[in-house]
């Protein structure tokens, strides 16, 4: 590939292989290769390159994916961003940083932490994603309940589009309306429109003292999502509110031993870092009390809060410990959630499948993990038989296929039932203004 | 316009030319006809009809733009969206409603607070703008600083494409990441890629209490300015925090004589409704203090808070008394805020032009207004090279031609100094998919 090094160039069918992978279950095809890219100019290289011999490129960040956007096709180049790894800029002052997009998403928060600072953004994977994959999928997050996706934390972007052209997008200051939003255009389309190398993005205070934190045990997950829907409609402003069923209880149970009672059947945990977030958090304690909780606890110290949000981030690990993991991602309206959750109980019996959901309750995201055989290859017919009758509920209850991971190559096949033949035709004619010759990331997302 | 019946079709050249106008001092060209849409199918027969004959149609809500977007021109229909004004469900449990276009901002937030919710984007118009021209042009507003501009409280539209065809974005979820995000692309479009006939928004809750108010003088504007820079470094999270300069304060006092001290030359309005509103306000006051505040007072009654924010909210058409505005509308990184004011006296001073401004200061936000003679159909000369000069400073500086007004007819002429050659013929592209004839708005925004 012309004017790139050597040493940025990689062959070797295994490294492929490694680089062509997710964290799904997806198979990779055969790339041709990959490129360690170092800089703006080696993306910029690459593209113009695949543009010349058509080569469909695939750009890729962490590979912490759950829906297979960054998975290697047949024939493609496999671009990774991982060692564009500058922060270029961290303004205090403006509350904006300038990254590049193989920045680790936890690197950038503990960077802006030393300012009082924080990147609110925080997916579970966020000690190993990188902020070029967190903007490809609009990573959501655990805090996301209170400071919003990845979009409403990115000003502007820099993007390689297909031809090796650069593309600056949004601004450096808090609002702006020249020109069409093509920063949030870019946001969310999985590798699809062009390839990110720098992002402005917006900082926030960190709050001045630790979170207040409250865990719940519910003998019934019902109950549990009614007083998530209870308390979000007392307006407590959670910073976090995550919900655990039994089967991921007892997951991390078998790793970690926390000691599951036999009647709980399903975990809430909330926190408030709002000024007066130690009255919000009993305020939530109330009303959990009030919904049926079996025990509530209010956590008096920073370290025990730390333990139970940490407990919520090892719940995919403990699912993968116990078998192959479909991850899904549907989002419902708030007030439907405890209805979906019985929807998804009620797939997971007829089908015969183990279904264990955690959830980023406050904002209506479930992530229901089909766990099937390690080692099969493709989940079996009742899991896509109980994964489509979940997706067919959540877009009955108003809801949509995915919350914050993404389309990708896994959930395509039911996304008509969502977007609607005017939408689709529209977002191919998006994708061909940016990638005429249709190279980048082809086949995923739309 | 066959399936239209004749009530909804306006040919009267004087009432034309009323639909034709907005608040800038823009001379209409001259439209063949208005439309008054009633129903979404109004729109889809308009547009229909539009498409197969040719006709540019110029759609248009309250007519409160400051920037042109809405200005009637040759050869165009005018397609109002004014009296479509139901809110066709509001859900406290979901903290959304669906409107049309045509509900006046402020009637959206008055329903939502028999809720205990609100509508949070407010621009100074809200009592006479319409939800479409607020999405239209991605308005801000006085609680932006703390609650986000229209587009973070924008989930879905239903939106009539040129060619009559309904297309529907988003969704009713708090997040989804299924396809690129057409909803954020719509809102500031400034109607030139289709009509916008209904949209699911976001509600917030509304702050339990009435917010705490402070109101600061200063006897030179670069204090209260580096004022703003402290208070928002400093964490407060203001709520409101708004700037008058003395040119505006002296108009403000014209009208409606509040007293105006002759070494007064900035006054600085901050609100905080967080729980811990009456102690963040008091910090807020100690740091305008300390940055050489000659005045400083913490409200006591909400009447009084009331009255302050009231009178910034008659800032605009305090100067209208005056002369003609030219209003215009930066942004620029918070750190800079001084800077850019001494700019805008720079500018003044050397082209002799009478500048008053007006600041969402919290939010790097300037509203330097242009006065000229009354009567004069165009800003004169030096009062286009005062602009000039504004505008190649806040670039300068990192800003923006347009916070919260859009490009529409009058930044035109510098928007390729912010945009560049790429992300214009980007925007074009995008045009072309959805309007491939040039029919919605042409001449505006991009």
């Amino acid at each position: 590939m012309n004017s790139l090094s050597e040493a940025r160039v990689v062959t070797d069918p295994d490294v492929i292989d490694s680089y062509a992978r997710d964290r799904t279950f997806l198979e990779p095809g055969k790339p041709l290769g990959v490129v360690l890219a170092a800089s703006r100019d080696d993306v910029v290289t690459t593209m113009k390159w695949a543009t010349e011999h058509r080569v469909p490129v695939v750009p890729r960040g962490g590979g912490t994916g759950l829906a297979g956007a960054s998975v290697g096709t047949d024939g493609s180049v496999i671009l990774s961003l991982a060692r564009m790894t500058a922060i270029r800029e961290l303004s205090p002052a403006d509350e904006i940083a300038v990254v590049e997009p193989g920045v680790i998403t936890a690197d950038l928060d503990r960077a802006a932490r030393e300012h009082g600072l924080m990147y609110a953004p925080d997916p579970s994977s966020y000690e190993i994603s990188t902020i070029g994959g967190n903007l490809a999928t609009n990573a959501g997050g655990l805090r996301c309940v209170k400071y919003g996706v990845t979009r409403d934390s990115t000003l502007g972007l820099e993007v390689v589009l297909a031809d090796g052209r650069i593309l600056n997008t949004g601004r450096r200051t808090m609002k702006g309306v020249t020109g069409y939003d093509l920063t949030g255009l870019f946001v969310g389309s999985e590798g699809t429109l062009g390839v990110i190398t720098s992002a402005t993005v917006r900082l926030r205070r960190a709050p001045a003292a630790p979170p207040a934190t409250f865990a719940a045990e519910f003998g019934s997950l019902r109950d549990a999502g009614a007083a998530v829907s209870a308390i979000m409609a007392a307006g407590c402003q959670p910073s976090l509110m995550e919900l655990l069923d039994r089967a991921t209880l007892e997951a991390i149970d078998d790793w970690r031993n926390i000691g599951l009672e036999a009647t709980t059947q399903a975990m809430l945990i909330g926190q408030s870092d709002a000024p007066d977030g130690q009255a919000s958090v009993e305020r939530m304690e109330r009303i959990c009390t009030d919904k049926g909780a079996s025990f509530v606890a209010v956590s008096s110290s920073p370290e025990e809060a730390e333990e139970l949000v940490g407990l919520r981030r090892l719940a995919y690990g403990a699912k993968e410990r116990q078998g192959a993991c479909l991850v899904e991602d549907v989002c419902v309206p708030r007030s439907v959630l405890p209805e979906m959750i019985t929807a998804i109980e009620a797939a997971a019996a007829r089908h015969g499948v183990r279904i264990a959901t955690v959830a980023h309750a406050g904002d209506g995201n479930l992530h229901p993990v089909f766990i099937f055989e390690h080692g099969t290859l493709e989940p079996p017919a009742e899991v896509w038989a109980a994964a489509d009758e979940v997706f067919t509920r959540a877009l009955e209850f108003g809801g949509t296929l995915t919350g914050e991971h993404g389309v990708g190559l896994l959930k395509r096949r039911w996304l008509a039932l969502e977007s609607g033949p005017v939408a689709s035709e529209v977002q191919h004619g998006i994708k061909a203004v940016f990638d005429p010759l249709g190279l980048l990331n082809p086949g995923k997302a739309i």
